[in-house]
């Protein structure tokens, strides 16, 4: 019998775990956790036990009544769960080398969850976040999927079209960081604006609106990419990369994302630039994560270190227990989450998922309605939803000709024999972890 | 310039006014309301003047600083409100006797809202209020309009649609009402359970779920209508009208105005038996609201009257200041309103007035999203549906055969030569309040 | 091995299938029927003898070569059958005179195809046609399910939705009739004349243009309906029931079943009154029926008598042959028939029934586009395939509530007490086809 | 008073013109044209005079009771006409070679009605052709427009949407040529098979059925883009250009034009290298027009030249004329055509104009019914629709952003500052066409 809240986090030798943890542990009055599987595989058995030591080090020093459970054993960890969090990296940070590099190689955008890089993430990521899903029917047929892997959207639908799994949550930090960032460039408190999200993950718009029913969107647009004001805030702002007469255009603000669909020439001159000169973002990270998991093994290291805020991730693992902790005790708390559209953005499929603002309930994220889109936004957030719907057929089928259309399809890829020796040969580097595509008789 | 928030009651005679002067007040910390214009007609003045001074002595006893105002020009109140709220009779009740007599004397239902009687409360409504938000155009174009005048969905449709005013939000009581009588036969505190209602004003089904994002909809239908319990709460519940088969395949919770349509023939007895025994409600209301008058005669009286919750209006006004309230401070609190569909339930047209349970913001209502309905709600609701787009349409137009379709399409009305003669009679009864169907060269 | 087309009839022992036998005889130089099988019950025995004799004689008279096989056996029949034709009619026309008459005896409309014998005859059709199709699925999963038992709309979509058959299309003769008889009250060849129908299967409306482009439409209505001009060709028209301002407004002709909607107090007075002096339409009928079979037995009619013409299925064979023609030979004749909505009428599920003009290919039939309604059908319409969807279900799964909800969401049966009492009369009547009411252990 | 069937040309002038004339003069029986108005402007006089006395040349020899008038007054010309057809260029060929040389300068397709040169074109376009709609709005409002003109989408999306004008029918001949290749390909007669197209012009799929009912789709696309068959027909087949793979996978087949998009790599290098060595399309067009101008003068030539046909608008002229016979005897042709979607492809606009196969009727186009493409085509399809919104709209408005959106929203145009570049070069280029955007003021 479950002595109360029992948390199985899978990936959980991954660096973020001690933000994981230091959540849990300051929201321990609302939500007492009193179970933490940390599950790994065997090639990550060592970080799993630096993080997991730590992470108990960190729980000793909070002084809550929590057992933490390190396991190689998904199965043995799944058993009774009332959440699942799934933060894995299918083939580390290795794979996503590759990822980057090989388009990189052939002159495109080579991205962690965009372009071609992400389109192979999601598939070695979606069969086996689809083979959790099977054991959680099976030993925990009543707990909620909060997956932060990924591209977070995709994995997300996938749960819901293949894996026939309503209570999944897809989660991004990109929206919260928006929320603090933005309110502070309006010189306002976030908790005064209302910020409505709507698109997909890595491809949302939004609009902000103050507690006099004022839309400030254009303002903050004007904030962040005007250029006429000498004295502007945007100077101090980093990657200011879109073009004003367009971002205006808009009256919705984009998603960082954004610059890769907006301003194709210019990130791919820095990307192209960078990789030359300093390699793969990827490596960068595995430096970062060799550096903070160093950090980790002093054993008197019992609280989240701050070199972990800048590793990227900021916020993510937070706001993961902040909807766990919505859901548990039904706060209604706003965030903007991977969600079945059901006709909340009416521009796509009923059963896609979408990135939209929601209330957080006991029964999972109700979303805020939206609408349609007018078409600056929208036929570029169809053709990347097509393309989503694509990958993901392709991860579950290993179908060849389907991969190549998502290929097609995406504005990162240039179509034609580029985007095919790309694929060809990101297939080839990945087929360890695409059983799918290379299965006997294929 | 306005001195604080300025609030417009048209209608400000009503036996109601009490209550909402109420809500100011007890809302007076967040919601400072300093001026408060109550509007009438001449044939409402007497009224508006008894009202009128009971709401001085109630703001005077409860020491708050609010000028009340009391008017018969529209155009001097509407001059920079804040707020607009409508709750005005055209025609006072002895138009509601007529709508409801006139039907029952055919043998069809006879109701203030449904059926040929609330056709015809569209069809006297809709001009007024159409002419009261192209003064507000002028005169107030930032302020909100609160219509709590039925038939509130089709006057807040007809003001979304041939207004072109989108500020304007729809309210009844059923929804209010039922969170809290509901949540006590669950035995639960309100706050505790999440209540998502879709449907149209005065036809919605709703769901109810608890903190435990446990589903207690079904349990509630077997409290309500569950007959095999000889001890069930059931027994205590007045109305309880439906017929068990139909009511546990809904998964829906209906709402009481669903009698009329799940349960026709027996309504339609009672009604009939009723109104040979006792005459119509409306003349009832007419006695009710004659003794609440003078009660509010008494120059000591100032506060609200525990007979006025008898009337049949209780939480109306309040939940119109908690509107007020939450849209004032983007208090983000949980409603159920009358707004633009714009996909929330995507079994209807976009541009329609729903009703639906939404978050209250500084940029007014934003829908949950619903999705689609189960066939079994699904055709009432589409067809109840056309006969508004039927009657609002009729009612803007005075088009004769276009009144004639809303009549056949009503399932409260029998088609053919009765509702044709109902529909004259009705027509020549209210001839002084349609001048659009009596307009010279007709 | 088959040595041409083969048809199959199930129902053979109809007295339509003379004009069946008709039909391919005088088609047969473009569409060569080698092989008719006619098949029948135990029950229907006589009658298939008498009928198949008769066809037997009337294909020697053509001096065609065309083999008419009689059977019982339904699979013996099926196998490698090219078309199968459905006429049948479960628990004969006894079970008719019990729809008729039931629902009549409580002062409803007692119909074939309306009401709540529509919906009886639909419980027990749609589990028979569905086994029809499972043996097709083995036999001839190439063939062609030509559908005209009534109530054809809805089985269409059982065929489409729950047998997960594609090649099904369903055949009504209203729309031939009308495009016959309304060409001819414009003074106009009906090959000169453009018919747009839409709707569902007895519930359609249509629109009529001209060689010239010109919209006949309103011109017909003033034709059929109008009162105003004494010389009017309306006066040879036999149940002109509409009211002139109803009517008028549509812009589109309603078809015939539509009286029961519209003027629902005229039919019923009109039913009743000839239930009480004559008994049900079905035992008229019977006596039809008996009278032409006595005709069949003629060992020298080799043609179809005149008589049959009279029964009132008058063009419905004729239209199955041509449908059949056009199939085979990829004729693109424009027929309005049932089939699947796919966004024809936006107004409806994709997945629907619906009855529109389609040309007819060799792929089978392909809709003409229609777009939405005005909410002066929409709202009809909508609720009619929400009561089908419920009938449908409730066929398949024998489900109570389910069929509950069926009967009050019709427009034509009085919801509450009478609803059940009827329902609960026909279910006990019909017991013996309703093995999915009735199964052990509900 | 006209004296039979009047035809408007506009850009009489056009060296398609005498196969416009030939299609009148073969259909005369059917379709007696009694007046032909060729309407040019003063940069076309020298032209039109040409082509006009050819016209008049020809129609003299086929005997036919037709006057040819050539006219620089519009005005005159459109008075009382039938029909309006326009294939008028905007700038003549000079601006065309800018649409081609500018992009390509800048490494991107430079194409007539493709990228960003076709957007260029429907900025020009556009204006001119809704101020023709504006009248005959007032001079004959009964007409037909017959537009081929390209872009023909966008320009009938503008009539439709801006031009509130409905008879409108866009016009392409890749529909056409495509049925008789592609049954030659597979060694049907084309009217054996029934093509259904869907898309948008220059972007749409089809798919072949034969008279049996069986799909020929895939069978054609291994005709055409098979690659393991050494004898394949394909061999044949010039710009086979597509990836197996890709194509195999569609199950539709792709139109000419996805060349562009399906293989970008692939066609930007051939585009380059040809407009590196050879120029422009538009200049060897130039060459090409100017040699048929001289033949045209040959005051013995009164039939079309076979050279005519190689000028790449094959059976273009002819198809106007086809669809003009068929709308004025309603003679339900079969053909594809720009219209209203209006439900036609549920993953389009309702309001949009989308390429479908008809049939054509006396009152127009009727198209077939669609319904939902897969996620293959879904997404290409959206983002392109959009971007012919957002031209649309920017040709109307004159709007810069709205432009750089549908720069930004083009697969054809890397988004950025090449984007922007190549946008402000051309505005600059066609300043004189585009007053919209360089409006006083501005």
């Amino acid at each position: 019998m479950s002595k109360g809240i029992k948390i199985v986090t899978i990936g959980g030798g991954s660096s973020y775990t001690p933000e994981l943890v230091e959540g849990f542990i300051k929201r321990y009055d609302e939500l007492p956790v009193r179970e933490l599987w940390l599950v790994d595989i065997e090639a990550g058995k060592e970080k799993l036990e630096i993080v997991g030591a730590m992470a108990k080090r960190m729980v000793k020093a909070a002084g809550v009544d929590c057992e933490v459970h390190l396991t190689l054993d998904r199965r043995e960890a799944l058993k009774d769960a009332d959440f699942v969090t799934t933060q894995l990296r299918v083939g580390l940070l290795d794979a996503r080398i590759l990822d980057e590099r090989i388009p990189l190689s052939h002159g495109l955008i080579g991205q962690e969850t965009n372009g071609a890089g992400g389109i192979f993430k999601a598939l070695r990521t979606v069969p086996v976040i689809l083979d959790i899903v099977e054991d959680m029917k099976e030993l925990c047929p009543n707990a909620w999927l909060i997956n932060f892997t990924n591209p977070a959207g995709m994995v997300t639908e996938a749960v819901l079209r293949y894996g026939n799994w309503d209570k999944v949550v897809g989660l991004c930090n990109i929206p919260v960081n928006a929320v603090f960032e933005e309110a502070a460039l309006l010189g306002e408190d976030n908790r005064d604006l209302f910020f409505q999200f709507a698109g997909i993950n890595h491809l949302h718009w939004h609009t902000i609106t103050d507690k006099n029913g004022k839309d400030r969107t254009d303002e903050l647009i004007k904030v962040m990419y005007g250029q006429d004001d000498a004295k502007s805030i945007v100077a101090n702002i980093k990657d200011n990369n879109l073009i004003w007469e367009q971002v205006e255009n808009l009256h919705m603000v984009p998603c960082p994302y954004h610059n890769y669909y907006y301003y194709t020439d210019k990130m791919l001159a820095e990307e192209l630039e960078d990789f030359k000169n300093n390699g793969t973002r990827a490596e960068k990270v595995k430096e970062i994560e060799h550096e903070l998991f160093e950090l980790y093994k002093d054993p008197n290291l019992d609280y989240k270190p701050k070199q972990l805020a800048e590793r990227g991730g900021a916020r993510y693992s937070d706001a993961a227990c902040e909807i766990i902790n919505s859901i548990h005790n039904d706060k209604r708390t706003t965030m903007t989450v991977s969600t079945r559209n059901n006709g909340t953005i009416t521009d796509l499929p009923a059963e896609s998922a979408v990135e939209v603002t929601c209330t957080i309930t006991g029964k999972g994220p109700v979303p805020y309605n939206f609408g349609s889109f007018k078409p600056q936004e929208r036929g570029l957030l169809q053709v990347m939803k097509s393309m989503e719907e694509l990958t993901i057929e392709a991860a579950v089928t290993g179908d060849y000709g389907t991969l190549l259309q998502a290929f097609t399809m995406n504005p990162l890829i240039t179509s034609g024999d580029v985007a095919k020796e790309v694929m060809d040969e990101l297939l080839e580097a990945h087929k360890q972890y695409l059983p799918a595509f290379f299965k006997e008789g294929k």
